[in-house]
């Protein structure tokens, strides 16, 4: 069977696997990054993990795709300044491995190769047009037509978190107002808390703010479960706002399926009901072209599949 | 050279014509559509023009492209019920065209045809990836990614209309509320501007709409050019939606331009300007992948150079 070898490369481990053409894993490894020890040191790591995983597979590997975080010249396989890879300025990472290890190389950023790890193995089976939004500090995205990844022009297509619902809104990190990441993701979710709080709202996050100075998503979706007014209300705003940009992915790009990964995701029903219900009342009634709406399926595997897979979709 | 013959079929005339690769029109011939008389009639009228043009052409031609208005089923060949061609309620104009004339046959609605026409021959030229957007009685728009139509699952994308600017904003004659349309179609635009006559507000438009009973997006634009504070304000607050969505389709899909196009262009730098400073205000700062955003250039003839892109692209 036609394999490929995948390395997800984080700041702190870096995984690496045999997937096969239907994102299935087969063996794995992982190893700590030392990103400390400069590119050249990582290199050889990673290296080593393909040189080991295909010794141990029944067939020669098609090729190796490796995910990194940060922005990457996808076509030329360059890593350029990843913020979690210190002295990675400009690697030409792919030419590299392609050397080291005698196999053809891709190289992609991570949030795109989960969005491919999850159409070819996980939430997007079967479909092959998916938009991924991405829910952790951040929110990013990526996006599969015809079963390969969109980048633009300038590799910056599916940057669903900057994409404005609110115009005039909250301030965003990027500069800009009102951006769906200044509302939903992980950290603003937290930081509406804590500004309402600050502004004297009661709420049952203010002890744990008072101890350890500081909220995160967990706090907020614990709160509202637990029937917490103010906490309820940031976090089902939040939700609405996913739906807004729900809506607009069906309207912009009519995918069968619009897929929620990242850490988010953890709180399971308590974020997709939500999303889903503001959907259902936000979108048109009169066409029925409604993408579904998922969670991600793969967890941590999205990476190493989503990584495979740049190999069969070059 | 090779040619295609394009034709675009509207509710009152059919153009068509000889266009080469680079969207060029060699020949041209007008029809009134005659549409009273229902499709087998317009079908023979469609067939004629084919065949005259392609005994007019030099060589024979690739194929024939046909541009409806309405729902298309593209990949078939199929027109549902488009609302100026009355009786069309199934129509296999693609496979009819082709028995007819016999020559290849591609069908899809107008708004996707005029975007391909102004990606191959028209503001769009060089450039593989464009949105354009459609600024008439309605917020339409049609989508070119790698040179082709890019048309979504049930064949919806591109409605940019219909993408939320304004969560719980206006009501859109679609039933969502804070559509694009709401606030930027020419239609939409004109009846802001009388809402707000009859909610008592002073306007240099009272006048018209007085005698008239009604305005349009021109009087709209003439009064904000002469200095009338409500049309101004209304007609900036649809420019800045416009760069609300410019900013939103960069994110999404990072192409290289978006093409304004449709009867409110003919306002020219009156609405190109504002759009463009909005957005330069509204959009990121860091990173250097903007979209140009420019006013189509081939006017009427958009459609019939895109029904015969139909042809190349297929």
């Amino acid at each position: 069977m036609p394999f490929a070898i995948g390395v997800d490369v984080g700041g702190t481990r870096i995984k690496a696997g045999v997937v096969d053409e239907q994102g299935r894993v087969h063996a794995r490894r992982t190893l700590d990054t030392q990103a400390d020890r400069g590119p050249d040191a990582v290199l050889d790591r990673i290296a080593g993990l393909v040189g080991e995983l295909s010794r141990e597979a029944k067939s020669a590997p098609a090729g190796v795709g490796i995910g990194v975080p940060g922005a990457v010249d996808a076509p030329r396989g360059i890593v350029r300044a990843p913020p979690n890879l210190p002295g990675w300025d400009e690697v030409f990472l792919g030419p590299r491995i392609a050397e080291m290890s005698r196999l053809p190389a891709f190289v992609d950023n991570d949030a795109n190769a989960a969005a491919l790890g999850e159409q070819r193995g996980g939430a997007g089976r079967g479909v092959s047009d998916m938009v991924m939004i991405t829910l952790g500090t951040g929110v990013g995205g990526g996006i599969v037509l015809g079963g390969k990844l969109f980048r633009g022009w300038f590799g910056t297509a599916g940057e669903l978190g900057h994409t404005i619902i609110e115009p005039g809104g909250r301030a965003c990190g990027c500069g800009q107002r009102g951006c769906l990441e200044a509302y939903a993701s992980a950290a603003n979710i937290a930081r509406q808390v804590v500004e309402s709080i600050r502004a004297g709202e009661p709420s049952r996050c203010a002890d744990a703010l008072a101890q350890r100075g500081a909220l995160d998503a967990k706090d907020v979706a614990a709160a509202a479960a637990a029937g917490d007014a103010l906490a309820a209300r940031i976090w089902d705003n939040a939700c609405r706002y996913l739906a807004v940009a729900c809506v607009n992915v069906q309207h912009m790009l009519n995918p069968r399926r619009i897929v929620l990964a990242g850490g988010l995701i953890a709180a399971g029903a308590q974020l997709l009901d939500p999303i889903r219900r503001h959907f259902q009342d936000m979108t048109w009634p009169a066409v029925d072209d409604k993408p579904e709406i998922r969670l991600a399926e793969l967890g941590d595997d999205a990476g190493l599949v989503g990584a495979a897979s740049l190999v069969w979709t070059k």
